[in-house]
């Protein structure tokens, strides 16, 4: 199957949008193998998990249609508000066809336009060898491997992985603990404002 | 000086440990060197911090003075929820009386009777020497670096640890994913209905 043309933009308010949405997120947690989230989730509780503050979510739009969609937010607060965290979740009969690459390129930029200095996936399950692949593919390490972390529903305990990719261009770049603050402080607002 | 003798008990519902409570808090989170929260958190956002649900808090009391507290709660949810995640804090002035060792202690028991396989900490910033090593000294691994990803308010960036330590008697030790997954929902109850 060939690549798909996509564009990204916000959710709109309508329901089209959020059914779409669910739609997406409905199988990927019901089959249980890749998030930690029950099952079982409601629709309501679903659509929070991806989308409440201070989550900024993007869909991913091929046509008039909804192929994926993922969020960024930032991963702590404060003194760790300056590495952002995402979720990723692409439309089931859309695999193969490079619309998880193209988020996480969209993702990787929208997190450089507002100033984080890193990602990080906190629980990137290791059976998940696609998404592995992928995130190694653009740059990401697997910085911590956690010990059967997770109950796989037919393997059984399998391990998690942590990973974690630096969005500056000189890794070497700091600056004063001061300015970091404040600059923190100002990524936030803007996530609260959103 | 000497270690003290602690006993370990639930907060009441009455103001006085809530006060107390927020007065160990309120210094640890102003310093800003160990833990993801604004440095000026509010008294109700520290304590909502603290305590909220699924959180099971635990105070640490010396004849009648509180002189530290920890939380306990399921470090994800569903497929990760037979991993606990725990946060101490300990009143300044008994620093080096073994409060926190035995607070540690304290919840690995309960997290052994609670069923949980194991305990991570996701964020141990990388200059709390002390916390480390206690840790590392009861059997916790840092199993993964973030390179980064902690901004001190007077060093800088720095490095943030995961850390982790299996609970089981025999780290091999598995069971079917169905049985898993029933415990994990059990236990998941018993933390709702607390």
């Amino acid at each position: 199957m060939s690549g798909l043309e996509i564009t990204f933009r916000e959710p709109s308010s309508d329901a089209t949008d959020t059914e779409a949405l669910w739609q997406i997120l409905q199988p990927t947690f019901a089959a249980g193998e890749t998030y930690c989230i029950p099952r079982d989730v409601s629709r309501a509780e679903a659509l929070a998990y991806w989308s409440d503050s201070p989550h900024r979510t993007v869909l991913a739009v091929s046509g008039e249609e909804i192929v994926g969609s993922y969020f960024l937010t930032p991963n702590q607060r404060a003194g760790g508000s300056h590495v952002c965290n995402c979720g990723f979740v692409t439309k089931a009969d859309t695999a193969g066809r490079g619309v998880a690459t193209k988020m996480l390129l969209h993702a990787l930029a929208e997190a450089r336009r507002l100033g984080f200095r890193a990602m990080q996936f906190n629980f990137v399950v290791s059976t998940n060898v696609r998404a592995v692949r992928l995130w190694e593919r653009h740059g990401f390490a697997v910085v911590g491997r956690l010990p059967g972390a997770f109950c796989h529903p037919s393997v059984g305990y399998v391990d998690a992985f942590v990973m974690y990719r630096s969005l500056l261009d000189n890794e070497r770049e700091t600056a004063p603990a001061q300015d970091a603050s404040s600059e923190a402080a100002r990524r936030l607002r803007e996530f609260d404002l959103k």
